[in-house]
């Protein structure tokens, strides 16, 4: 098996992009491709010879370039030469942590659909308090899906949850403003319908948002608009909450600091436990390949779980034929 | 001036609901007008008797009703006669902690829009780091709008936010999921076109969510199906914090606990800036009446400050005339 990683893509392309790679090739019984400028991944990584091998790539898709464009135009970039790779068989899974929406371009352009696949859905695990988190489909890739897209959704949400956490009948949750079969927009008042009337799902009703970190679910599903929000308000107050403990440390004197320096060790702890690189990346799910995308500001350690718990697992519990399989079936 | 409290709802009511009335109707030149079982009010408010009316309604909408039907079966409830009195002009504002559905169908059908209103928009003040907040809507009153009613919703909440935060050109920013206008769902890129094209609004172009906290806008217009999402997140993923730091402290032994001990009254200072019942509520926008919703578990203080903060300035300032005014120039 082969994981191709850009190498270029990200904010700390590509010196952690390769360091995180070597790392996870190092555990892993495979070879991971470095997709990039030769002469300057050669120089970061000779001694892991064996275990890696580099593709040339000459261009680079930043994360200003237009997506679209930046796909039909740079066909010889990472993300585009990594995608190829994956189109035809040479690779079984693409790792990127670069420009979010030419990624999402790209999968599709390149790679294609799974047969019955109409929107493809971006599919993160969101933090929750016991640890273990939630997976949300769709993040961020399809704007005004469908109520049958939502099922789509739902579908490869569990089949994702089956090998991503170990789950026979994952528990299927649908975002909404009230648990309430009534509750919700047009859309979510359809997609009640759609995902309450499948046997191929343990759906089990609306979810609200103040729940979902109480482990209310294990596959949320939401449409790319609302679930993008969720995450972005998530992650604004998650920070805003931190900057503000940090502050009124800084400003409530002596007593605070002692506090603050007592309690550091059990609050990193919690905050660990909290941290998005931990799950490495999210699958892009519907794509008929397996693609990985990581933080933009992914470093070493997110990349390298980005391949040992995503792109890995992924491809070797066949989940592309999986979701091919159970999508025929709707 | 009159402000008609709804006393019987609400998770604390009517001990509390009446508390808060009391307290407030000590400080406002005008009479607070309690709806409620007179024997039960009588037996709370008897030393206050020359501040405060007590109008008698048998009837009480619980959390559990369905909103139309008790709205439209319920008449002696004391909501709907607190509305019936906004409505006949006996009253210049409504104050409830009760069913929310209730209060806004009830306010549609027995007080009315405001001519030109389509939609109605529930206007809560979320936190933001600096203390002063930023003005939402619509939160959870209107599923669907359209690019139009996304417009009013604008208009209101600039003029809402005149009154609030004493500003001459509130910014206004949209709920997106990019900064750029060519980011977000249909609604959202149709909304942006109707905002950027008016002179009615100092419109500042598209606001994530992650930027909320940080101050990006004075009034953020979304869908109520996105913001109520957005609510319900930005609290679950604080309550979620604070428990996690709990029991940080409590399974972190006696170092964590004593840092702990020391950190709290700055930690507590934070929580308070941070704190819903400081704004006491939120104007349901677009009645023709000023209607206020506090939560439904507000204490005295909340209620309290649902009247002096809420009811009394927005109907002392006119904003109902305002916005009459203004969206007759739409």
């Amino acid at each position: 098996m082969k994981i191709a990683v850009d190498a270029m893509g990200g904010d700390n392309a590509p010196r952690a992009i390769v360091q995180g790679a070597l790392e996870a090739a190092a555990e892993v019984d495979g070879k991971i491709v470095l997709v990039g400028r030769r002469q300057e991944l050669e120089s970061l990584v000779e001694e892991y010879a064996a275990e890696v091998e580099i593709v040339d790539a000459p261009e680079v898709i930043s994360g200003e370039d237009k997506p679209l464009m930046a796909i039909r135009r740079k066909r010889q970039s990472s993300l585009a030469v990594a995608l190829t790779m994956l189109a035809s068989g040479d690779v079984q899974a693409v790792v990127t942590a670069g420009n979010t929406g030419a990624f999402m371009a790209g999968a599709s352009l390149l790679v294609g659909r799974i047969a019955g696949i109409t929107k493809p859905a971006l599919a993160p695990v969101l933090p929750t308090m016991d640890g273990r988190g939630v997976i949300a489909l769709d993040l961020g890739s399809t704007m005004d899906p469908k109520p049958e897209n939502m099922l789509q959704f739902a579908v490869m949400g569990s089949l994702y949850a089956s090998t991503l956490f170990g789950l026979d009948q994952p528990r299927v949750g649908l975002l909404n403003v009230g648990t309430e079969p009534e509750k919700g927009n047009d859309l979510a008042l359809k997609s009640y319908q759609a995902l309450s009337g499948s046997s191929l799902i343990n759906f089990t009703g609306n979810v609200e948002a103040r729940d979902i970190m109480e482990g209310a679910c294990d596959v949320l599903v939401c449409d790319g608009f609302t679930g993008n929000v969720l995450l972005k308000s998530m992650e604004g107050t998650a920070l805003a909450i931190f900057a503000g403990i940090k502050e009124a440390v800084m400003t409530g004197g002596l007593r605070a600091k002692l506090g603050a320096l007592l309690l550091k060790p059990a609050l990193k702890q919690f905050r660990n436990k909290m941290d998005h690189a931990e799950h490495g990346g999210a699958p892009l799910l519907g794509i008929n390949g397996v693609c990985i995308k990581c933080h933009g500001s992914a470093d070493a350690q997110a990349i390298k779980n980005g391949i040992l718990k995503q792109a890995w697992p992924l491809a070797q519990d066949e989940v592309i034929n999986k979701i091919s399989t159970k999508i025929g079936g709707i």
